[in-house]
């Protein structure tokens, strides 16, 4: 029997008409033939509303108990779509985490899934249930609840299609598919039918948010193959594979991230070990560093500008900061109107010129570029952020409408 | 080291402030050298709130998928007064019904526990935490959710407390004790000190909804001593116990159902088996039967009258409809304009006179008796609902203020 498992987010069932279509979508294909195992989200808002509720009471909650807290919200949704399945007459059953097999470490709010303990859940696969798993969610070695972060549905989805060697995985949600770029934002974006895990992953990095890219990478692992396609239209999406088809179009995609900020130490000695004494630090404090920049030494002295997250920049200024004695640092600086627009394709590596002709569309648009950063799939640069629409466009244009 | 089991119902802990007023008797109950275990129903409107969204998809939703949405309201509020005792600075652990050990039958929505496997309890009673659980909730054989009905977390608790033998079982609610009658209806209405388990049944199938009866026999089984007390001012409440001191006043407490309807079937044959008929039907429909009144035969008919929940009465009239043929009534008749009044007291059979003067005080206000039910420790009479309060009132003068 051929397997299909399908994800939904809070979006797709935030309303009793959404959760009936899901239905819908979902009995179709059972009619058709098909196993299906569903990973759930919490409905539209409640994630938000119970963060809200545990504010209220106490801000600096244990991840434990926030872990119980929140996990409630799948326990609703899944209940709530089996109960619109048995209304459309078909065998339906609802499974918490704990009752699918989900087990994790026990990082509490960002639980990483250990294994699935698939019986329950190929027993009522069995017995020709479709199967709704509250995706999210997970237990550690205590027997306590546990959840998986944000994007922790996708994870769960791809590990279900791992773990039950599922023949398709898909990622409905509320755009239908991976685009050039952001179709709301840049004029002629362009819906992509393939896309590599590689490709995907930098885009979900630079803020595509499509799919999280702890479920690429994932996916990747285990060479499971995602559709990304929406819940509300019915027609093919974007499949992530590990060898996207060979297209004219080798740039997969210009993305934008305005969430991030560039700190810059000045005037720290020019020694051996500065770098690593900084960034050890900052690691040590879980910051995400991304672009690293170190000026030439002049006087004895360079300055070292990266980016970081910019809910994290707080966190680094403070770091580097009590760091700035032992460095011999002069002041840290802190900006964060930037943001970094990159290009992503897996061919660039044999296109040369890109880089030139993404500078060339900048300098088109008299756009100043801060920093730069290139990797084997990707190019990125670091501009004003006021700037960020305009540069997506002009990319976006001089790549995929070429 | 002793132990204090206490419960708080949803109005208790139905805002933030509230919740933080339970999280500090809680705290100082711990404070004062006790461990303490709480079960928790889920806050204010919650559970309706959710039977509303399973309603919007599907009025006929499965039990077992209604189990596992309502299970969802106890996990938000025990996690929530776990974050708010976090807060005062004890440890803490919230539990859910599975991780608590309860294990029931599988008679989704109102589930009967069969065992609570102790072990997680006793672990984190070893180490000196709070501990938080999930009432009115378990699992079954099939590791499923279950729920167990109306009043499920005062069982919850009653059960709790037998299983951890502890020392004392504390039910907090929004009224301050057991009172002889509904305060809010009858004037001078008197709190109890003690009262007996066997009262308290009566009390509370006669609608005092102060104690669930399912609580108060599993305590009685048990032998669990129960305190009925309020969350919002610390003051003692009423103890429910086997034995009460002796009082002088033995009338234990006034009581009005007016939620029951009254159903007569006229001129069935008067032959024998023939309320064995009517009541194994009605039986096997789960309608549960109060006072039972039959006319002495005349003509070689009879009349048979009963009382039923005013909920059950549509499904107890289609049933004796579909028998009339088989016992040879003339017709079916129901009326919901009634009401039950009652008093309780365990020394009634012992004090002849008692029922005489119940039947004086409502003679006194012209109130008209359709029917009589006594027992060991209850007299029931059956009127016209609009006399309900004023028959309340007027009993209770006679035997409470004597």
């Amino acid at each position: 029997m051929s397997l299909i498992v399908c994800k939904f987010g809070g979006s797709s069932v935030a309303t009793p008409e959404r959760v009936m279509n899901v239905a819908g979508i979902v009995t179709d294909m059972y009619k058709s033939g098909k196993d299906v195992v569903v990973a759930l989200s919490a409905q539209g808002k409640t994630t938000d509303n119970l963060i809200t509720k545990a504010h209220e009471i106490n801000p600096a909650a244990s991840k434990r108990e926030m872990d119980v807290l929140l996990s409630a919200g799948e326990q609703i949704s899944v209940s709530l779509l089996a109960m619109a399945i048995e209304k459309l007459g078909y065998p339906v059953v609802s499974l918490l985490g704990w009752q699918a097999g989900f087990r994790t470490d026990s990082n509490y709010s960002r639980a990483r899934i250990k294994r699935i303990d698939t019986d329950r859940l190929q027993a009522e696969l069995a017995k020709r249930s479709i199967v709704i798993v509250a995706g999210f969610q997970g237990i550690n070695k205590y027997d306590d609840v546990t959840t998986l972060g944000r994007g922790g549905s996708d994870t769960s989805a791809v590990a279900l299609a791992a773990a039950l060697r599922a023949d398709s995985c898909k990622i409905f949600t509320d755009v239908d598919g991976v685009y050039t770029a952001d179709p709301r934002t840049v004029k002629g974006a362009v819906k992509l039918s393939e896309i590599t895990y590689d490709e995907m992953l930098e885009l979900a990095t630079l803020g595509a948010k499509v799919l999280h890219n702890r479920s690429v990478e994932m996916a990747k692992k285990y060479n499971v193959e995602i559709e990304v396609l929406s819940s509300l239209e019915r027609k093919p999406g974007t499949i992530v594979k590990e060898v996207a088809k060979v297209e004219k179009m080798f740039i997969k995609g210009v993305a934008g991230d305005e969430k991030i900020a560039r700190i810059s130490i000045i005037g720290v000695k020019d020694t051996p070990g500065i770098a690593f004494k900084i960034f050890s630090k900052i690691a040590a404090k879980k910051i995400n560093v991304d672009i690293i920049l170190q000026s030439v030494g002049r006087d004895g002295t360079k300055d070292i500008t990266f980016t970081v997250p910019q809910e994290q920049s707080g966190d680094a200024v403070v770091t580097l900061e009590e760091m700035l004695g032992s460095i011999g640092g002069q002041r840290v600086m802190c900006d964060t109107n930037v943001s970094k627009v990159s290009v992503v394709g897996a061919g660039m590596e044999t296109h040369p010129g890109v880089a030139a002709k993404m500078f060339e569309a900048l300098y088109g648009a008299d756009i100043n570029i801060q920093m730069i950063s290139t990797s084997e799939i990707k190019i990125s640069v670091l501009i004003d952020s006021e700037d960020t629409a305009r540069a997506l466009q002009v990319v976006h244009d001089a790549f995929i409408l070429e």
